[in-house]
């Protein structure tokens, strides 16, 4: 028998009772305390309508055998106070929902880790990664791609990609993380020593291997439908921001957008071909205002990141000279003539651009050296000197 | 000799000096009348520095000869008080931007017109359709296809398809809506016996046979670079709403985009691939909050017709039992085990959906027949009937 403290242990027995009813046991145990939790519902002294069935399934759990089987597989246990344990799963209380008695959403009792990584360190600057498992081919090559920009630690700082294990976006997404030597971490819905879905096993040994796979179930645990759901506020809490790469009308990837819109957190989409059934939840997200559209990893960093640390929602992939413009200074820019000079009035009516921010955008684009004003105060547009 | 009144002779030879510079010209048209402001510039009885420029220019026409022209091609000049002057183009009045004695942005003197449409008619439900000439694949055949749903009157209204006859987006937009018999107007930038760009000259004819081209310059008149953009502020006026479908960075279109703002009409826009640089204008204005993001022709019809002559913002193509749900609805209908039940408290932490919002989505299924609650209160999934 392994030394687990009495708290440890009551958490972990909680944790295996998770699949009996997540709502019941993480209001009990916010409520009472994880110790007393298990003490209650182990004597049976719980209001609950389904006593009876609860009682026969906390019979079935034993502390001291998770504790064993989760020393013998190598995995670790983390609860609050522990130094891996990430501070911002603190920011689940916020979104407790209180209906009757019973308080909703909270924080997991306690996660199961297997992997290289340090949770909490990870977690520092992590950013979730999520969409379907039916993703298209567009969606996984931009997660792929988006994942391995966003753990680049050379320009600004590295994150974490945290995404859910699955099919589709999810593995594009820890693929494109791990490639590019960064850090990724999978969280998942059932016991870590049951991969899911089984033909996904490679990938989830990768993640434990190179990163952190975690888990608000014990080993042994089968994931279930409302697993999966209860998991995404998991990945939304871990993460400063989440980013819908692509996802049906009814992907779970919404789910996740609404957990972390509700903590505060930053909600991203990436818009793609309106011929795609895929693109529809990050369309429907943009549209409504609930996500903010980005189309590369700067307009998330930029996003995410302090101000001032990376350019303000850049364009990437398309600099030419002029590109750190505004809008109405590119505008004003594109409507000054090749040849010739115009007053302000006609560019005023060029660019549709009102009169005082016409001024103002003529000034800025005289400063950057892109326009010039003749003693006449006409306008026109001012070669860029060959790069020197 | 062609009988036309003294004013719609002024205002064709106003509309010849626009080459010279339409913002003057627009202005002392404003200020003075078209009659007078055609008299003081014969006269040269302006206050304008370049009055000797303004003069030589003038001297060149013969409002006498632009109307024999006119008659000739076969081509109608309409002006205020016409039949077909479309009553939008007084809306580019809430735009006119004063600066220093000079008024800009305002209707056009006149209209040359040809062919068999009534302009004032086809613009009472009308949307502009603009973007990039070096247009994508996908951003041509979506303009083609949306274009030609729009013009559709089978369902709801037909609307008039307005475009600037260019190639790429605006050209796959004229064709879109001449294929489906429907109604399109080609807004041209030069008079419309020099058809631009030449290479187009087919579609020009085209659209010309079977639609609408309209100029605010008369026949013989070159496109300028200035006229361009100037003409776009009327593809936006006689519109109620302007549709970007695709852009680079610094496409025109974004011009169009800007009038069609000034004057309070819906400015909407496409969402593409990222990694297409064609997507980049219409994802800046979704993000910027300055374009609402629409998918389809369903979603273009539910802004501009009047609330409830279509479903609100539907997302068409995708249709499944359900598909009219709410947001709340979809995600919590999806959150519902396929067997079994879930409490109230289950429902909220398995969807993310705060439990005042919960609840209310949860009746509104049951309405719809897709939940029901048992006598303890757990609701469960109702399955469709086999269709009857």
């Amino acid at each position: 028998m392994i030394s687990w403290s009495e708290e440890r242990l009551a958490r972990a027995a909680l944790g295996g009772l998770l699949g009996y009813g997540a709502g019941q046991v993480l209001s009990l145990a916010a409520e009472a305390g994880p110790v007393e939790a298990w003490r209650l519902i182990k004597q049976g002294q719980i209001g609950e309508a389904r006593r009876s069935a609860m009682l026969a399934w906390a019979a079935t759990i034993n502390p001291e055998t998770i504790a064993e089987t989760t020393e013998q597989l190598g995995f670790r246990f983390v609860i609050p106070g522990d130094d891996e344990w990430p501070p911002s799963l603190g920011d689940l209380a916020v979104c407790n929902l209180k209906t009757n008695e019973t308080v909703l959403g909270g924080a997991p009792v306690g996660l199961w880790l297997v992997g290289p990584g340090h949770l909490a360190d990870w977690c520092h600057s992590a950013v979730a990664m999520v969409g379907a498992r039916a993703a298209s081919r567009y969606g996984e090559s931009m997660a792929f791609r988006l994942a391995s920009e966003l753990v680049d630690a050379s320009g600004s700082q590295g994150w974490t990609v945290i995404s859910g294990g699955a099919f589709g976006i999810d593995a594009a997404s820890h693929r494109g993380a791990m490639v590019a030597n960064g850090r990724t971490v999978g969280v998942f819905a059932g016991g870590l020593d049951r991969p899911y879905p089984p033909g996904n096993s490679g990938l989830i040994e990768m993640i434990a291997e190179n990163g952190l796979a975690i888990s608000e179930l014990p080993p042994g645990a089968h994931p279930t439908r409302p697993g999966f759901l209860a998991r995404n506020r998991l990945i939304a809490a871990l993460s400063a921001g989440t980013v819908v790469v692509e996802g049906g009308l009814r992907s779970g990837a919404r789910n996740t957008a609404n957990w972390a819109a509700m903590m505060g957190r930053v909600v991203m989409a990436l818009p793609g071909p309106v011929t795609s059934v895929m693109s529809a939840t990050p369309h429907r997200l943009i549209r409504d205002g609930e996500a903010v559209l980005v189309t590369d990893s700067n307009d998330i960093r930029a996003l995410l990141e302090p101000i001032g640390q990376v350019p303000e929602l850049p364009f990437a992939d398309l600099a030419r000279p002029g590109d750190d413009l505004t809008g109405d200074e590119n505008v004003i820019h594109e409507a000054l003539p090749g040849r010739g000079a115009m007053t302000i009035s006609e560019v005023v009516l060029a660019s549709g651009v009102p009169v005082t921010r016409s001024i103002k955008a003529l000034q800025s684009l005289e400063s950057k050296g892109l326009a010039q004003a003749d003693s006449q105060g006409r306008w026109r547009i001012r070669r860029q000197p060959a790069s020197t």
